[in-house]
């Protein structure tokens, strides 16, 4: 058994993990990092404790830990070199934890840990080659080879969302660049374009347009809605095959919350993605949706835990 | 010791190379590819006999071969499933060399091949993650991470010429596609552009053009073939950082005839790349020109021979 710790701003999700990828137990605590990390190990601790009497497990059988953490890392020394929702710098996270558990623990990003937890238990389990993409507020992604996160020369591997998609003229993305591929196919850019159509009176003008979900809901009732969203899942799959002519995956996995959008983003991804791939790059490659949700990431810190054992 | 080979469709080149990487003795012998693999295979036989007495090396020192073919093949099984240039099908050359050989032969792609050899021994010796694109008539590519080629799910992995840097409008590929990096890029990209210029007189119509040497020797007296070279290295450049943000790799190797054009090529392929990456991958990523030349491919196959034993 593995204890898997996925770091949000706002909550924690922990979980008890078997040797399978199954979850076990769950359970999601509030971040409070203003408490500091020394207070959120001891919490954890109790929550693990919690979680094993549930189940009548002894916690001894728990063999180590994986924590996810949305932050820049020292993967080597197991340090949270600065991680800005949590307002924490130089923590030596992986240090603090163990001496509070008394086992192992691993740190990685949280991105990354979603995606090794997708490759492996996931929609991209048995699969040798997989790219991980988490279409949200940004489009975020990891990648997954023989099992094994690779991380490239400073953790940046997979982050296809800074791919530029739109070579001139492109919007201006948070990276600094112009015409990335978060600038068409996040989130942000479902809304924006969303709110654009609805000020041009393509869309009724009482809808809240908020979020990727207020616009597949509309999407239900309105063309121009889907055409949002086909535009989107268009430029996804368009950069996912310059991606995969790189990486040569044999599973894509598409996750976050815009995912959840599914075949009104999928269908024109899958589209793109064929039309734009190099043919035998594109004939290998599967797309596929995300399968653990929200889970991923502590399934992923969990297998991290079992490979640093 | 160990035995690599590099199969073009013109010669073969042959080389006993050390542990370290070193060239101890190398051979060019026609391919003659139409007498069938199993003739070649006795020639290199004699051709590996020949360079050791050479040496005053015994024969029994080296302990096993690798070969580079510009083939299709099945890597598991060491077969050439198809070498359109070489008219071979269905060859199962790792069985056949071995046999004449008496040891153990192993075979891969020949672009992934001289992609392995400048990472292990070449510009991107000591890196982790090394992305190596080899400029030429097209523009190929190979990805090596922790010493070991990434083949990806079908071989294709690190074909880079067929990223679509030009989505609307694009010239037509040889994939079949538009607007790949390699319609832009390669040789042949920077002869059209040339021949261009010199039908419409910016460069003397007295000139042969006929490879990218020669628009490198323009390029010393004529800004016009200075700027058919810069154009090339800045899409060069752009393509390089869309595969980087995916692989995030430590060294971009860049090789291939084209690359002869030295700075012509590489300063703005530079500029290109910073400005076009996201700025903690152009950070960590260094653009070199690749160091082995033809060599590449037989130091590549002598690793890879190494590898397997």
């Amino acid at each position: 058994m593995w204890f898997g710790v996925d770091i949000g701003g706002t909550s924690v999700k922990a979980a008890i993990v078997d040797d399978g990828g199954r979850l076990v137990a769950q359970q999601a605590i509030p971040t409070e990092a203003g408490r500091g990390p020394a207070d959120l190990c001891l919490r954890l601790r109790e929550t693990l404790r919690g979680m094993a009497d549930a189940c009548g497990m002894d916690p001894g059988v728990i063999r180590g830990a994986g924590v996810g953490v949305p932050a820049f890392l020292d993967l080597a020394r197991g340090v949270v070199v600065e991680a800005i929702n949590l307002g924490w710098r130089e923590v030596p996270l992986a240090e603090l934890l163990a001496d509070v558990l008394g086992m192992p623990v691993s740190v990685d990003n949280d991105a990354n840990l979603a995606a090794l937890g997708e490759a492996w238990a996931g929609a991209g389990a048995g699969a040798h080659t997989v790219l991980c993409t988490t279409v949200g507020t940004g489009v975020g992604g990891g990648v997954v080879i023989g099992g094994r996160l690779h991380h490239g020369a400073n953790g940046m591997a997979g982050e296809i969302g800074h791919m530029r998609v739109v070579r001139e003229g492109g919007l201006l993305c948070n990276c600094g660049q112009t015409g990335c591929l978060e600038t068409v196919a996040s989130a942000t850019a479902i809304v924006r374009e969303a709110r654009e159509r609805q000020a041009a009176g393509m869309l009724p003008p009482d809808e809240r347009i908020d979020g990727a979900a207020d616009v597949a809901r509309l999407a239900r009732d309105h063309e121009a809605a889907r055409r949002v969203l086909e535009t989107a899942g268009r430029w996804l799959g368009f950069g996912l095959a310059q991606a995969a002519v790189v990486l040569n995956p044999d599973v894509i996995v598409i996750g976050g919350g815009v995912s959840k959008a599914g075949d009104l983003l999928l269908e024109p991804a899958r589209a793109a993605f064929t039309e734009s791939a190099q043919r035998l790059v594109a004939e290998a490659t599967l797309l596929r949706l995300a399968k653990l949700g929200n889970g991923a990431g502590v399934v992923g810190a969990a297998r991290l835990a079992m490979q640093r054992a």
